[in-house]
Order: C-alpha cells, then sequence, then structure tokens
C-alpha cells in the first residue's frame, strides 16, 4: 500500500498541473478524481476530462520533492478536495499513508485527515501515443502562434472544426497555425529549426488555453507527436494529451487577396488605432449592427460611429503612410481590436480592395508570416 | 449651458466615487443616470441607488483639476456609459459642452464624442439633512468598528433589523457597533474623544460595504448627522446619504454571559486556531450538520469533525492558558473562522458556561470593549 512523505508545496505545485485537467463538469464519475500512483521511482499524478490528461510524474530523485517512498501503490481521490486539504495542512511536511478500505491518512504536524478513496482499477485507461520520431519544438514558439490565431476561433458548436485551431506541418519544417469564425481569420507561418513528419490536424480551442497553464517554462522543447485522433505534447515529467477536432479544415490559403486586387495601403500606429477602435466601439455597441465606419478621403482618415439612442463618435486618425484610392468601409470594430491585440510590432499595415471585400492586416515589416484578415459588414 | 474643460484623472476619480451609489438594479431609471451640476463654484456629481446616494463636490479652485468653467447648468448622462467614454478619451485634457437638446459633446485631442443626456428635472431631490451640531469621527475607526461587526449581520431578509449594524451613541460620547444573525454576535464599545447627540439607529450592511470604498482617507474626520430615517457621513468634498433600517433593535447586552457563569477559559494563539478551523471547515462541510468538535479533557485540547462519505479529521490544539472544566462542544467552524479574523492582536480568550450555552472571545487583553458571541450546535 501506499506510503511516502514529501514536501508540500513540490506535491501541490505538482497537483496544480494535474488539475488543468480535470473538470468538474464530465460525464464520467472517475474523472472528477485524481489518480495518484506510486512506484520506487516516484509518484505519477493522473488527471483527464475526457478531452484533455495530464500525466504529470514527481521523480523520486527531485530535491525539492524532498520525497521518502516507503510502499507503492495507486488510488484514486476526489481532486478538488485532496488539493484543498493539502494546500492547508500545516506543516512543510506531508505524510501519505494508504490504509485499510482505500483510505489515506494525511498527517502534517498535529493534523491527522483522514480521507475515503476509490480502488484506481475503476480509471478510464489513457490511450497511449507512440513517441518514436517525435517533431521537437520550443514552448515559446508555440504559445506565441497559438496566441496570435486562437482568439479567431468560432465559439459556434454548431460548426465544430472551426472551434479550434489548424496545424498543418508541410515539407517537415514548415509549420502553419490558422483560426477562423468566417468573419475574421488568422495565420501564422512559422519556419521550425527541426524536422517533424508532416501532420495536418485541428487543435481544440480549449485545449490551448490549458496548454499555456501546464507549460509555462518558455525557454524548453516539448516533443509533439501524433496517433488516432490525439495530440501529445511532453517534456521530462509532463504528458499532456489532447483530442483533435474531426473533420477537414476548409483551404484558407485562397482567401488570401493577391497583392495586385489591393487598391489601399494604410499604415497605422497599433496602439493608437486601437485605442481609437475602443472609444468606435463603447458606439457602435449601441448600435442595430454594431459598426464602425472608416473613411479615406484624401489624406483624411476618419472614424465614425452613430447610435440614434446613445450618441456619436468622430474621431481623425493619423495614417503614417497611405497610398491609393479612398474607401469608405463599415465593420465590427471588436475584429479589428482583437486583430491588432496580437500584433507585436508597433506599426500595422493594413490593406483594402474594396467595401466589400475583405481587408487584410500584416505587421508593417512583415510580407506572409502573419497575415489576418476581416470581413467588412454590408451598411446602407 | 454647461461647458468647461477638466484633467480627465481628476474627473475620473471624481466620478469613480459617485458611482458608488450608481447601480444597474433600480426601479426609478433616472437613478441610473449620473447628474451633472456645474456652477461657478465647481462641479457636483450626484448618484443615488434609493438606498444611498452620494454628492461630490469638485471645487474650480481643485489644482489637480485644472478646471475651466465656462458655461453652468445641470444634465444627466447614463452612468456606466459615461464613465467609460471618460476613461477611453486619448489626451488627459477633456472639454465637456453642452449643445441644443440635452446632447453633450466630449472632446479629447482628435476625439470627438456626442452623448444624449436627459433634463436633471426628473432627478429625484435628495433629501436635506440638517447639519448643525454634527458628530466628528476618524474615518479609520468608523471602517475598524464596521469591519469588526458587519460580518455578524443576518443575511436573511425576513427579519430586516438584523442585516444591519446596530449604531448606538449614549452619555454623548459611548460608541456603541453591534451585528448578529442570532447564530453569533459581535460587539464593539468605543469611547469617542468629540461629544455628540445621543442616537440609535441600524445602519444596512451594503451601505458600510460602499462606505469603505467612498471614504478613503482613514486619517480625516467625518461629520454624522441624522434626520428622518436617514444618516449623512460628510467631509469637504464628499456627502454620503444612507437609509437607515427601520424597527427596534433588540437589547443584545442581555446575551452577553455574566463573568460568574463560565466554566472553562481558554487562550489560543488566533492565527493557528483559524487555520485548525480551517483545515476541519474543509471536513465540517461535507457533514449533515456542519460541525465541528472541540473536545478539552484535562491538558489536551483536539478538533474533530467526521463525514461519513468523505473522510475526517483530528487535529490537537495547543493551549497558551487554560483554566476550568473539561469541555466537549459542538459548532460551525465558519462563525470562529468570521470572528478569529477580525481579531487583531495575537491572541484570543475563549470562555465556556456548558455545550449548550454561546461562548464568548475576547482579545486576550480585552475585559469588554470587543465581546463575541458563538452558539453552539446541539449533536447527539
Amino acid at each position: 500500500m501506499i506510503k511516502f512523505s514529501i514536501n508540500k508545496v513540490a506535491f501541490q505545485n505538482a497537483l496544480k498541473i494535474t488539475k488543468q485537467a480535470i473538470g468538474s463538469k464530465v460525464t464520467i464519475p472517475a474523472l472528477t478524481k485524481l489518480k495518484i500512483t506510486v512506484t520506487a521511482e516516484g509518484i505519477i499524478l493522473t488527471g483527464s476530462n475526457g478531452q484533455i490528461s495530464i500525466e504529470n510524474f514527481l521523480p523520486a530523485t527531485d530535491k525539492d520533492a524532498g520525497m521518502n517512498i516507503s510502499g507503492t501503490g495507486s488510488i484514486l481521490l476526489e481532486a478538488s478536495f485532496f488539493e484543498s486539504v493539502v494546500s492547508q495542512m500545516p506543516e512543510l511536511t506531508l505524510e501519505f499513508e494508504e490504509l485499510e478500505q482505500k483510505q489515506v491518512l494525511l498527517t502534517s504536524g498535529k493534523s491527522e485527515i483522514t480521507l475515503k478513496g476509490q480502488d484506481a482499477e475503476i480509471y478510464p485507461r489513457i490511450q497511449e501515443i507512440s513517441q518514436e520520431n517525435p517533431l521537437k519544438i520550443n514552448v515559446g514558439f508555440l504559445k506565441e502562434i497559438f496566441t496570435e490565431t486562437v482568439f479567431a476561433v468560432s465559439t459556434q458548436e454548431s460548426r465544430p472544426i472551426f472551434t479550434g485551431v489548424h496545424l498543418v506541418l508541410s515539407d517537415k519544417k514548415n509549420l502553419k497555425a490558422v483560426a477562423t469564425d468566417s468573419h475574421r481569420m488568422s495565420q501564422r507561418l512559422l519556419a521550425l529549426e527541426n524536422d517533424g513528419s508532416d501532420f495536418d490536424v485541428v487543435l481544440p480551442s480549449k485545449s490551448i488555453q490549458s496548454f499555456k497553464n501546464v507549460f509555462t517554462n518558455d525557454e524548453e522543447d516539448l516533443d509533439i507527436s501524433l496517433a488516432n485522433n490525439q495530440i501529445l505534447f511532453r517534456n521530462e515529467r509532463i504528458s499532456y494529451y489532447s483530442r483533435l477536432i474531426e473533420g477537414t479544415y476548409p483551404d484558407t490559403n485562397r482567401l488570401i487577396p493577391n497583392e495586385a486586387d489591393y487598391s489601399l495601403n494604410l499604415v497605422f500606429d497599433v496602439a493608437a488605432l486601437r485605442r481609437t477602435m475602443e472609444r468606435a466601439r463603447l458606439l457602435s455597441n449601441a448600435t442595430a449592427n454594431g459598426t464602425v465606419k472608416l473613411t479615406v478621403s484624401g489624406d483624411s482618415v476618419i472614424t465614425t460611429a452613430n447610435s440614434p439612442e446613445v450618441g456619436s463618435v468622430h474621431e481623425e486618425l493619423t495614417a503614417i503612410e497611405k497610398t491609393g484610392e479612398d474607401i469608405a468601409i463599415s465593420f465590427n470594430p471588436q475584429y479589428l481590436i482583437d486583430a491588432l491585440r496580437v500584433i507585436k510590432e508597433p506599426e500595422v499595415r493594413i490593406r483594402f480592395i474594396s467595401n466589400v471585400r475583405p481587408f487584410t492586416l500584416l505587421p508593417k515589416n512583415d510580407t506572409d508570416s502573419f497575415v489576418q484578415l476581416i470581413t467588412p459588414v454590408r451598411t446602407n
């Protein structure tokens, strides 16, 4: 039966990671549990919500954990409750001892807490993924391309394929991430340092959120493996599994206009344009179609929004660069705000074709590695 | 018609205070508005939710406000929306100009926002309170006695009188604050430096919360005036009105036991006892009656809680002082946690009569200025 002592803080930190995969809204009751497996090598904390699963390994040799294992085994404990109990134990060292009938005695200082556990046999098995020839990729890069695209996914469950980010590896090292909700699109291209086997998958946006919470060291590299509609991100301790969204993602390359089609090219300061749109949004939110109008006429660039009930906004913008024809185009300012939020360069290039065709955004000094697209709204 | 320019940050800070009184859930639509009154002397921002009302005066002479008034008058604007617009204006200076038909033009840099306002005549009048001979009291003291009592009010609207804090001034300078939800009670006595006219009122707990947000300078003194079931707290700029709860508050003095009745006296470290109760609460929350048991037997003091479904806790406590008889008493640990949270001294004296009579808490070196009382739960 399990018996070990451990540093409370190290144990808490490990629990916190595994808990990212454990939800309260699960269809299988066993999935509200944390699975603790103790071997001579260390402790494995497993959690899953059916969509994502995390196995977190704490090696017995970890100095911060000050682990002392004197009995091995496996048990299930109510995850949230167990985490609360551990976090409130009084001393820095925690003793964990399995008693008869799947009970667990936690001791710390003068405090003794007995918890009812369950047989680990009832816990669903996590599908194994072959880890041969994984793709190696830096955590920081992955988070960056996720951030640059995930905001554009659809929140409508009616078309599940659009609720994820499309990730494609082609020619062994050309990674593409793209997301669209059919009103706007964000596409990021990245040439990887390491080779991998080509893939074409759609990762749920929810998995991307928890991914960021689990892998917090931007400097490290992860191994990525794929199999049977699952993806595995793995470092030395943590195996993070996510289901993929089934189906075929449409070809988004055809949505990006040809250079020759653009009739107007503007460059703005990203922060200034974003603040203007945030002010315009206050008024556009109160209008029927939720739009703001951008009017380019000669050297003048003006943003307007008008709500008959609430009021109106009128603001002159400074274009750092302007070439091309005049335009008057209406769109949802929220899409532009979201798009500007993920542009790290100080200036953005926006190019228009006409007031009924999507317009594109690029960081000013970029040509094609990070393209965003926003569809205008036709107004009278 | 109104016309002025003002420093955006100073104006925002003033708006933030008045907004404490403006709620979205109000029965009179005019109360979702902010009333702006501009005179040659300065700007008055008025807000009210029917229960509390705030008049906030920004004098024209305030240097931080950099005010320039060129037109006076009064107007109503949608409070939340106006606050959002002001906070998002681009430059540090804001121009406010009333146009025809109760429209307001806000200008800052190149941004122009027009808002629809309403006639200030439709705004309810705030009842005036005579400010002769007010009681002067320090903000820090007031907040302290509010904090020490307000947590014990009842949340049950069925007995409104218990949802407030009972404030009594007797013999011109003896202030008493008391709150109870019939399971626990907290009573604070304070001898004031200044004289006032005796009063006996019940202040709603909600008003106490917003009071703390409005008066942030603990060093200053406030004037307190009373009339017609209203209380007014006032400093040089802010007048904060609150309705009082009608009815007669029961005599709580009779609940406090006589010294001679106590059979057991214990002294604990406040923080250690609180953490023990927090651990016990994890288990007691999962029990039918939600209690923890304290067992004093000879030199041993033990806390236990037992949930047949979840598990149990068993913890030995260190009493710094112990005189009297043994006891085994059950109670809701939340009440003890709440009580300990407001005791600033490091040690607490807890005295018991029997396992069916309320027990009292005092900061160890206190005799009667801050008494708390908790009723035990009878268990089998």
